[in-house]
C-alpha cells in the first residue's frame, strides 16, 4: 500500500513512529511559520503539521499550494498534540511531515464537502462521487453495507440458501409496469426486469431448496415520488413446511438481531394488529405506533343532535390530543387548514377544549351540551388539559384525514422520535380489493398469497370477505416487509386467477410453469421480502431512501451524473428489430 | 413448522423419540407386508416403515396411495433398524409411521429424479424445479451460496464495502453489446444493463469508499457458447491507494480463503508468468500449469536442412510427451486429424519417437538425421521413451494449435485432474491489440487500464508496444479473474481514448463524468472482477457454468421453463414509444 495507516488508526502510543499517510485535504490552517492540514480519508481525520525552520523549504513549497480535495501522500513522524481535540480519535497527536507528494490536483469543488453542505440536490446528483465524500452520506452506505452483512449472517445460520434468481425474465400484465428488454437473438420478443423473485422462490420451494433467501434489485417502472426508485432492493425470502406463526418468528428474529448488532438496541416488544384494527384505530394499514392517540368512533354519541354534517356523515371519528386545550384560535385555525389539504382532503374539523375546569369550549357547542361533550370525553378518555379532534365524513376517506392528522399531530408532540423503535405485525388482511376502474378485484398482495384455510369457501361465494394468509411488518409507521403463505395447489391456484378476471388461456400462459410446478409434489410454504432501501433509511433516521442509495435517479427516473436514459444508435435498434415511433 | 426435525438429523440417539418429518417421497420398497418409504429433503434422506398388523389400517391404506415425489407429513417413533445403511448418516434409524399426510401429490416426473438421471438437456431446463432436486445439482447450488457467503466474510473483515452500483445505466459503444430498456418517463431514451460496474467503481474510489466490492450480476447481448450466458455474476473490487502487488497479495488472500473455507485445501504456491512468456511456452494467456510440458521453439535447429514445410514456417515449436514413444500408427493419425480440426487449425503434425534404445524414429526421417533428432530431443529434454510432437506456420497461429495439441495430451495422460488446483497471475499484457477489421487498437482489458508508467511516453510513438497494469488470475488453465491499476489522470486517460479512435466529443459524451471526476481529486486506485459462475463450476470440478446457476438460459438466450423472452402488448409498446420493424 501506498500508506503504513490510515487516516483513522493513529493515536497517542503511535507517537515516535514513523508513517505514511495518504487522503484528501480537507482543511488547511495557514498561522505565520505553521501550516496545519487535516487529512481526510473513509476512516478518519489525521493532522499533518508543516513548520518553517523544521521542514524542508521544498515540502514548505509543496505544501504551500496544497488546495482543497488534493490527494496528498505524507511521510512523517507522529508527535503529540500542543492543543488536543478530543472530537477525534486522533486528536491527541498529529504527524510532523518530512516528505510530501501530490498524488492529484483538485479543482475546487461546486458544493462544500462538509456534513451540512450549501449544495442544492440537483447539483448534489450531478457530483454525486464527490457528495459520497461527505461523512454523513458515508455513513449511510457503510450502515448500509453493515445491514447487508448482518442479514446474510442471520439467514445463513438458518439453513437459508442464497440463490440469484435471473433478472432477464418474463412480463406478466399483473400487478406494475415491467421495464423491458429487447431480444436480439429473438427479435419481436422482449425480457422483462422481475419486480420481484416471487414466481422463482415458489419455484425453489418446489425444487425442495426449503429455505432460501436474496439481497436482490427489483424494477418498476412507475411514476417516482420521494421514496420510490425504479430499481430498489429486496431481502427477499422463502421457507417450506411452514405456517404463519413460523415465518413470523423467524423474522421476528431476524429484525431483532439486526437491531442488537447494528444498532445496538434490544426489541423486547413486538406487537400484532389485525388489518381491520389498524383501519379502525389508526386509519392505516401502518399505523406508527411509536404513540397511541387512537380513533375513537363518535356515531352513536354525536349524530341526531341537529348538527347536520355529523348526522349525514357515514362515520364520526375522533382523537384526543393530550395536553392541548390552551391551542389557539391561530393554532386551531392551521389544523383546520391542514386537514382541508387535498392530499388530506376533509371538508373541515371540529374541535373540543377540554378546559382545566372541567367544561368544555367547542367549535359545535351550537348543538352540544356539555353533558354532550363529557360524553364524548369520556368515550375518547380525554382529562381537563386536552383537545378532541374530530372528523366525519365516509369511512374510508375520513379514516385516511384522520390518520394524516394523527400523524401531524404526533409530530407537533414531538411523539415520533427517530431514535424509538416500535415494530408491529399487521395481520389479516383481505385477499382481494375491488377496483372500480377496471370494474374487478385485484389481489391485494399478490395473484400466488393463500386464503386462510376457513375463508376458501368464501372465494366465489363472498370474495371480499375472504382474509388472506399475510402479513406486513411496520416500523414506526413505515411498511417495511410483507408476505404470505403462499397457495401450493393448482386448483385453489386456477380459482384465483379466476377471481382476477383471468381466461384460463392467459392463466397458463402466464403462469402456466408454475401451475405445472404445482402438480409435481409441491410444498407448503410461505414467505416475505422487505424492502431494503426502506429498512436502511429506517435504521439511519432519515425519511429519504434517496440518501441511502449510492448512485439513485431522481423524480424522472434520470441518473443525471451519467447523463442516462440516452439515445442509442441507430444500428443498435435495428439489429433489436425495433424503431422509435414519432 | 410442520415438523419437528429434517430428514438429515435423525441419528441412533434419537431412538424412542416422537417425530414428525415432511418432505418427498424418494423410493417404494413394499415386500408383502411391511412398506419402506425413503423420505428426501434437503437435508437428507430418512427410512419411514409401515407395518400390517402394527400401523393403523388407515395409515397403510394411505401409504399404499403414495408415489414418488408426493409430498408427504409423516408422525412417529424413531426405531433402530434392523438391517442398517452405512452409506447416509440417517442409516442406523427409522421412522415407525403412527400418522400420516399426503401434502400434495406429484404427476410421474418427466424424468428421474436421481443423480443420473435418464433426462435430456432440454426436457430438464422445462422442468429445472425438478432438475434441481437432483442432488448434485442441488449440491452445486449450495457449492454456489457457501462460496458466495465466504467471499463476502473474506472481503468485509478486510474493510471492503459492499455498495451497490446501478442496474439501469447508459450505453457505451466500447466493449461488448449492450441490453438496453427503452425509458418511458424518457420516451426514445434507453438504459444499458451495465457489462460490469467498471465506472462506477471507480467513482466510488473517487468518493473516497478506498475498498469496495460487490457480487453482482452483469450482462452481455453476445452470442452465447456453452460457458457464456446473458447474465452472468462478478465478484467485484477496487481499493484506493495501491499498487499491483496489493491486489495481487489481498486477492490471493481470498483465494485461499475460499478453497480453506470451502474446500478445505491448502493452497500454498501461486506462481506468475508475463504475457510473452505465456503465450510463448504454452500457447495461451491463460495456460493450464497443472502440467508441464512446455512448448520448445525448434526454428534454429529444424529450418535449413531441406523441410520445405519447417522452412518456410515462421515458427517451428514442440512439445515432449513422456513415456508416448510407443503410440501406435493409429494414434499418432488420430493425433494427425485431431490438430488439422478447424477449431485447432494446423496443416500437420511431424512426430519424433524416442525409442528405448537412444534412436529416434521420426516422420521426418527423409530430413533430419539421428544426430539432428538428438538435438531436438536435448533442446526439449526428451528422454527415451518420450515423444516429441512439432507444429509449424504463422506464429500465433501456430502457438494456438499447440496449446490445442497440448491441452489435449494433458486430458489423454490424465494430467488435468479436477480436484488439482494450479493458481496462477499472468502479468504484463500488452495494452492495446490491434484490430485488422476496424483498422485501429483496441484495449485488451478495458480503456480505463493504466499503461505501467514505463511505457507512458510510448503510448502514440509505439503503441502496440506499451504493457498494461495489468492482471489475470488463471486456475488449471481457466480465467477466473482479471484487472489492474487504472488511469486515474484526466490527461492520460484522454491520450488513452484518442487512440481508441474517440475524438474529444465522444470520449466526452461517453466519459465526461469519468473525466471530470479525475479532476476533483482522483486517488490512485485498482482492481478486479472474478467471474463467478466460473469460479464455482471450477470449485464444483466441472466445466459448465450452467450446473451452478439455478435458472440458466439455453444458446438461443431463452428461459425454456417459462418460456421467455416473449411477445408484449401492444399498448406497452405504445407506452415506451418504441414499435417493432417488420
Amino acid at each position: 500500500m501506498l500508506r503504513t495507516h490510515t487516516c483513522g488508526e493513529l493515536r497517542i502510543n503511535d507517537v515516535n513512529s514513523d508513517v505514511v499517510l495518504c487522503g484528501w485535504v480537507q482543511r488547511i490552517r495557514n498561522k505565520g511559520s505553521v501550516i496545519w492540514v487535516d487529512l481526510r480519508d473513509r476512516y478518519g481525520i489525521t493532522q499533518l503539521i508543516f513548520e518553517e525552520g523544521h521542514t524542508e523549504a521544498a515540502i514548505l513549497d509543496t505544501a504551500n499550494k496544497l488546495g482543497r480535495e488534493f490527494v496528498i501522500k505524507a511521510s512523517g513522524k507522529v508527535i503529540e498534540r500542543l492543543s488536543k481535540n478530543d472530537k477525534i480519535p486522533t486528536g491527541e497527536i498529529e504527524v510532523k511531515v518530512s516528505d510530501l507528494e501530490i498524488l492529484n490536483k483538485s479543482k475546487t469543488p461546486p458544493f462544500t464537502i462538509e456534513n451540512d453542505t450549501d449544495g442544492g440536490d440537483d447539483l448534489r446528483m450531478k457530483y454525486r462521487y464527490l457528495d459520497l465524500r461527505r461523512n454523513n452520506v458515508r455513513e449511510n452506505l457503510l450502515l448500509r453495507h453493515r445491514i447487508m452483512q448482518e442479514a446474510r449472517a442471520y439467514l445463513d445460520a438458518q439453513s437459508f440458501t442464497e440463490v440469484e434468481t435471473p433478472v432477464l425474465i418474463k412480463s406478466t400484465p399483473e400487478g406494475a409496469r415491467d421495464f423491458v428488454v429487447p431480444s436480439r437473438m429473438n427479435p419481436g420478443e422482449f425480457y422483462a426486469l422481475p419486480q420481484s423473485p416471487q414466481t422463482f422462490k415458489q419455484l425453489l420451494m418446489v425444487s425442495g431448496f426449503d429455505r432460501y433467501f436474496q439481497i436482490v434489485k427489483c424494477f418498476r417502472d412507475e411514476d417516482l415520488r420521494a421514496d420510490r426508485q425504479p430499481e430498489f432492493t429486496q431481502i427477499d425470502c422463502e421457507m417450506s413446511f411452514v405456517e404463519r406463526e413460523d415465518i413470523i418468528s423467524t423474522f421476528e428474529g431476524m429484525i431483532k438481531h439486526l437491531f442488537k448488532t447494528v444498532k445496538g438496541i434490544d426489541i423486547t416488544e413486538i406487537d400484532r394488529m389485525s388489518y381491520d384494527d389498524a383501519m379502525k384505530y389508526y386509519g392505516s394499514d401502518k399505523p406508527d405506533t411509536r404513540f397511541d392517540m387512537k380513533f375513537t368512533e363518535l356515531n352513536e354519541l354525536a349524530q341526531n343532535k341537529g348538527f347536520n354534517v355529523f348526522d349525514s356523515a357515514e362515520l364520526v371519528v375522533g382523537i384526543c390530543v393530550e395536553g392541548c386545550a390552551e391551542y389557539t384560535r391561530k393554532q386551531l385555525d392551521a389544523l383546520t387548514d391542514f386537514v382541508k389539504r387535498p392530499q388530506v382532503g376533509a371538508k373541515g374539523l371540529v374541535y373540543v377544549k377540554c378546559n382545566a375546569d372541567g367544561s368544555f369550549k367547542s367549535s359545535v357547542d351550537k348543538f352540544y351540551s356539555q353533558e354532550d361533550l363529557q360524553q364524548w370525553a369520556d368515550a375518547m378518555g380525554a382529562k381537563p388539559g386536552d383537545l378532541m379532534l374530530v372528523l366525519s365524513g365516509e369511512t374510508n376517506h375520513t379514516r385516511k384525514a384522520l390518520n394524516e392528522l394523527r400523524l401531524h399531530m404526533g409530530s407537533e408532540l414531538g411523539l415520533r422520535d427517530k431514535n424509538t423503535y416500535k415494530i408491529l405485525w399487521v395481520l389479516d388482511f383481505p385477499l382481494l380489493e375491488w377496483d372500480e376502474d377496471t370494474s374487478r378485484f385485484h389481489a391485494m398482495h399478490h395473484p400466488f398469497t393463500s386464503p386462510t384455510p376457513a375463508d376458501l369457501d368464501k372465494l366465489e361465494s363472498d370474495p371480499g370477505a375472504v382474509k388472506a394468509n399475510a402479513y406486513d411488518m411496520v416500523i414506526n409507521g413505515v411498511e417495511v416487509g410483507g408476505g404470505s403463505i403462499r397457495i401450493h395447489d393448482r386448483e385453489i391456484q386456477q380459482r384465483m386467477f379466476k377471481q382476477l378476471g383471468f381466461s384460463d388461456e392467459e392463466a397458463k400462459a402466464q403462469f402456466g410453469f408454475l401451475m405445472d410446478a404445482f402438480e409435481y409434489g409441491a410444498p407448503p410454504h410461505g414467505g416475505i421480502a422487505f424492502g431494503f432501501d426502506r429498512l436502511c433509511s429506517l435504521f439511519g433516521g432519515s425519511d429519504s431512501i434517496r440518501d441511502f442509495i449510492a448512485f439513485p435517479k431522481n423524480n424522472a427516473g434520470r441518473d443525471v451524473m451519467i447523463d442516462s436514459p440516452s439515445a442509442i444508435h441507430l444500428d443498435q435498434l435495428n439489429e433489436l428489430g425495433i424503431k422509435l415511433k414519432q
